[in-house]
């Protein structure tokens, strides 16, 4: 097993990545007593008895979400709130989310508004949830207009990354979780996007010795960058590269045409492409990128959205001021920038150029 | 003008105390280009159009709010996030929170939630807001069986008290704010309770200095408590002396029957005669508690309530833990401490004494 602690202050906690790491009731780190446990259908049949056999001699409620992005609502908010309520669940209780992304930020968010914050432990079954919404106390629920926009900085008091656990993982959540993978080679660590070259069919066949590393480096990646700005004043935001085109695109497929990683995957290709038509990417670079990407089983472009609704979705992003919309765009492979939107007309050219 | 500090390091900010507060653009520290203003049906009338000149040349909305504590809901709080999604707010934009403790405690949660915390403003045009809920960056709103149970600490970027607006607020409300003005008294200043003795008749014909003074000490004790404790891990409970009580009272009474400073003074008191009942507190400390409540206007029992369900209600409280329910009781005037409740039994014998 091998811990990372990701440096915070008073709200640091340890992610801890290995094999048969359920069944490690000291690693959950509780003193509460009264426990509720949030997962969802799939993940619930799968790992639910094991923690609850952790966690036995406590007080241990459940609740099971149906599955799927659409769930991650303030109706499903109220609704755990209400069973927190029901329970008559103390300030000292503590949460278990069970699940990927979604279970993840909607668990954090009523632990973070639960008497104005309780305790929280996250156990990530995908690759996704694992080396990106568990690493950095983001927790949220979407509106139906735009994703993410209700939410919370809370930090979980512990991650269990149990490699284990991805066994079970359908190839598209493993591509979708490769998506943000590659995204911190990208911004940050053109020696890890190199690795990620050389080891990317290992990851695909689930190897764990190369799982264990990238998912590994990538919490690293994250933990040092969200240690230096929890808030994202500044840095914090090189994180969201190919989020600002991949929100739109999930808000434009109602969350279900495309996985929250898929849909990060084709926001990284567009991000390189309009590096690349700025003149700031090296071609080379971009094709890198996108073969990548191709070779974890991901799209590199939205085929069939209409350009004006995507750029009208992107205007409505959390990263846009009274200034106008940000972007996240790249100078090199594992050198990313904040930097203004090039504009409308550049990005329609970009995004309505013909495919090779 | 008096100038109060809330010192808590980055997220420090100033109340400011006096008259012709609200046309003083330069009060309200506002770097945002977008400003939301939320305030309700009863303040709008009063105030709205002075705070909207003093913040022209910006883009500027309003919610007005129906009046009244059933409206702080997760409803309410849906709606205030609606209209943000739909105007398009940034993360830069700030709210400005003119109302009382409603408007304030649920603008505020909305201000911590909005993509995950923006800026706000308080305006508090009550005596009662003014001295409790605009210092310590407590936000909340309430579920239909506790109240305050969904919330976030998040503070203001500023506070403005205009003592002008006191004198709109109608007699029952200037009493229920004194409710949380002898509070301060009881639970760590013996000679702020002796001031208020004195002045009690000044305050409520709302002599401009005695209120400037009872406003600036109780926001001075309670600034000192929560730059002590910002999270309530220990002393700030304190604050909480009457309010397992008035809670309580509030939800048998459906937030209508009592304003929330009517209950806190109920509870205050019979925090009080527990404080007698256990050998704690002098009958004499007792009886001068009771006395200071009645000529503030505000009664010291609730007359017609169910024990049991009183006692039902207040183990719901947020201070309850796995080891039972805790209470804020006295062993003199300006001496509090949190301790354990005595057991149903001893409150019951409390709760059904016969008052002289």
């Amino acid at each position: 097993m091998e811990t990372i602690v990701v440096a915070l202050g008073s709200r640091s906690y340890p992610i801890h990545i290995g094999t048969e790491l359920l069944a490690r009731t000291d690693l959950y780190g509780l003193t509460a007593n009264q426990v509720l446990i949030v997962t969802n259908e799939v993940v619930a049949p799968l790992y639910l008895e094991r923690v609850r056999t952790a966690l036995r001699g406590r007080e241990i409620a459940t609740v099971v979400l149906p599955d799927g992005e659409r769930h991650k609502t303030l109706a499903t908010f109220t609704m755990v709130l209400d069973r927190l309520i029901d329970g008559r669940f103390h300030r000292d209780c503590c949460l278990v989310a069970l699940g990927g992304g979604v279970v993840g930020d909607l668990t954090g968010y009523v632990a973070a508004s639960y008497q104005r914050g309780v305790d929280f432990v996250q156990i990530p079954p995908t690759l996704l949830a694992r080396v990106d919404s568990s690493v950095g106390g983001k927790t949220a629920v979407n509106h139906p207009r735009a994703k993410n926009m209700i939410g919370a900085f809370h930090q979980p008091i512990a991650v269990l990354a149990d490699t284990g656990t991805l066994a079970s993982l359908p190839p598209r959540e493993l591509s979708a979780g490769l998506a943000e993978v590659i995204k911190y080679g990208v911004i940050v660590d053109a020696a890890f996007f190199a690795w990620l070259e050389t080891h990317i069919d290992d990851l695909r066949r689930l190897d764990a010795t190369a799982l264990t590393y990238a998912i590994r480096r990538s919490c690293e990646i994250k933990a040092a960058i969200v240690a230096e700005d929890e808030r994202e004043q500044g840095r914090r935001a090189l994180l969201n590269l190919g989020h600002t085109f991949g929100h739109a695109l999930e808000a434009i497929g109602h969350y279900e045409r495309w996985l929250h990683g898929e849909a990060v995957g084709i926001g990284i290709a567009l991000a390189a492409r309009t590096s690349v038509a700025l003149g700031w990417l090296a071609v080379r670079d971009c094709e890198r990128i996108e073969s990548l990407l191709a070779r974890a089983g991901l799209a590199s472009a939205a085929d069939g959205v209409d350009v004006d609704e995507l750029l009208e979705h992107m205007r409505g992003d959390k990263k846009a001021d009274r200034a106008g919309l940000k972007l996240i765009l790249l100078h090199a492979i594992g050198h990313a920038v904040v930097t203004r939107s090039p504009g409308d007309d550049a990005l329609r050219a970009v995004l309505t150029e013909r495919r090779k």
